[in-house]
């Protein structure tokens, strides 16, 4: 069966920006997706009118079950950041950070951001470069799968260790992307690092405070701002909070160990 | 000891609002907020600066508090509901509304809104009758406490039975307010009323879907726009999303009964 559409993969909240966009243009869409995604997750995506295709992330190539079923039915691949259009339009989050800032007055800050394979990473380090140089972002990852700060110390990509088994899934890849880390290495400060408690934390932050919900990788740049304050320079931080996917029961055991406020 | 500052009680975000805006002009402020009050509400208006008054909600009359206070420390008190300047405040929520109605071409739909004393329905109702006529306001309240419902019907201010005891604690208030209600008879169309577990099912769609944090009070007109369809006209509905002052258990209790996408 050949038909027009699309396939993705699911890298954050791609998947469903990917369904969406599909679905508003009438196309076929097939998302391949981690079967230890977060349940909630799947099912928005599935809710989106796309084909979930689940695959074992430590022993299963998604590249490979990508290339095939592209090549099987003739869709279209997206993939979910060394890919230019993707980083062009993550990059519109550095365009909005450039206004506001600009607005309030702000032409120097670290500008911490949730970073994967480093697509959102680089399309804002590209807006800011252009519309606000004074502010440097810093990518920030979950201890244990910090192959982006690694590769920014070291000059060179890096690989993780492990491929899976971490709270924040949606930011979980193997080691940067090959568009992506020259771009990020340019023009990124140093990344930033946290633990899985930390992201729990900050997730419970923004429940009590900011009143929104962001999943455990959504919130490490905000935890990077909370906990890491030694190793950021300016006075002014920007924290971007990104994918609210989280599982009630992960929510709720956080709310209970982190809530009381 | 008198000083420059202002006296409020709490209603929903209103108690908030107040203290947020007396810090920023640097001067003192006193909440009277019920004990029953979430505690995530008390520490987070505390956390602003202002001192807490807690009282009986059943027991004891928080206008005679008020007005004792007030008097004693010279401060100024501020009405949660009946207040010309409150009201007119509140109503921005219904210039925007209009303003994103218009944009998207909408020029008849059902708006509905959670209402205690009725004084962000009263300031919607206004800003909507100049600003897009066929836009009709509907307040939600839960079962119970659904005093403005009934006053709608009958054409006069009826009382709520309880005056305490509600999971929707923000917006529970004896009776409409003298100078809201008439305002409210004249533009509103008839109530809409919920059960708390059906707020509480909105606050989890809310988290599952809208990726917000709404408290159940702050939850009911979204509850009414899901359960009540029968009680709607056009097909265009608003809901007014507000507060989220949620405590953690109460929650972590609604996404495990809920939770289940």
């Amino acid at each position: 069966m050949r038909q027009r559409g699309v396939i993705a993969f699911s890298s954050g909240n791609h998947a469903q920006g990917v369904a969406l966009a599909a679905r508003m243009h009438g196309i076929a869409c097939v998302i391949v997706m981690p079967a230890d995604a977060p349940k909630l997750k799947i099912d928005n995506t599935r809710a989106l009118g796309a084909e979930v295709v689940l695959y074992d992330r430590e022993n299963e190539d998604r590249d490979a079950i990508g290339a095939d079923l592209a090549a099987s039915r003739g869709l279209t691949l997206i993939r979910p950041f060394d890919d230019a259009q993707v980083i062009a339009g993550q990059g519109t989050v550095g365009l909005e950070i450039a206004a506001q800032a600009q607005a309030d007055g702000i032409e120097a800050a670290d500008v911490i951001v949730c970073c994967g394979g480093g697509g959102l990473t680089a399309g804002m380090a590209l807006a800011l470069e252009a519309r606000a140089p004074g502010l440097k972002v810093r990518p920030a990852e979950p201890a244990g799968f910090d192959d982006t700060a690694r590769s920014l110390k070291s000059g060179r990509i890096e690989r993780n260790s492990r491929l899976g088994g971490s709270l924040c899934d949606a930011i979980i890849t193997p080691q940067p992307g090959n568009m992506t880390f020259p771009i990020n290495a340019r023009l990124c400060g140093p990344g930033l690092v946290v633990s899985d408690d930390e992201a729990r934390e900050a997730m419970v932050l923004a429940y009590n405070r900011l009143k929104i919900v962001v999943e455990p990788g959504g919130a490490v740049a905000l935890a990077a701002a909370l906990f890491r304050r030694d190793e950021i320079e300016g006075d002014s931080v920007i924290a971007v909070c990104s994918g609210g996917n989280v599982d009630p029961h992960v929510f709720s055991a956080a709310l209970s160990r982190f809530g009381h406020v």
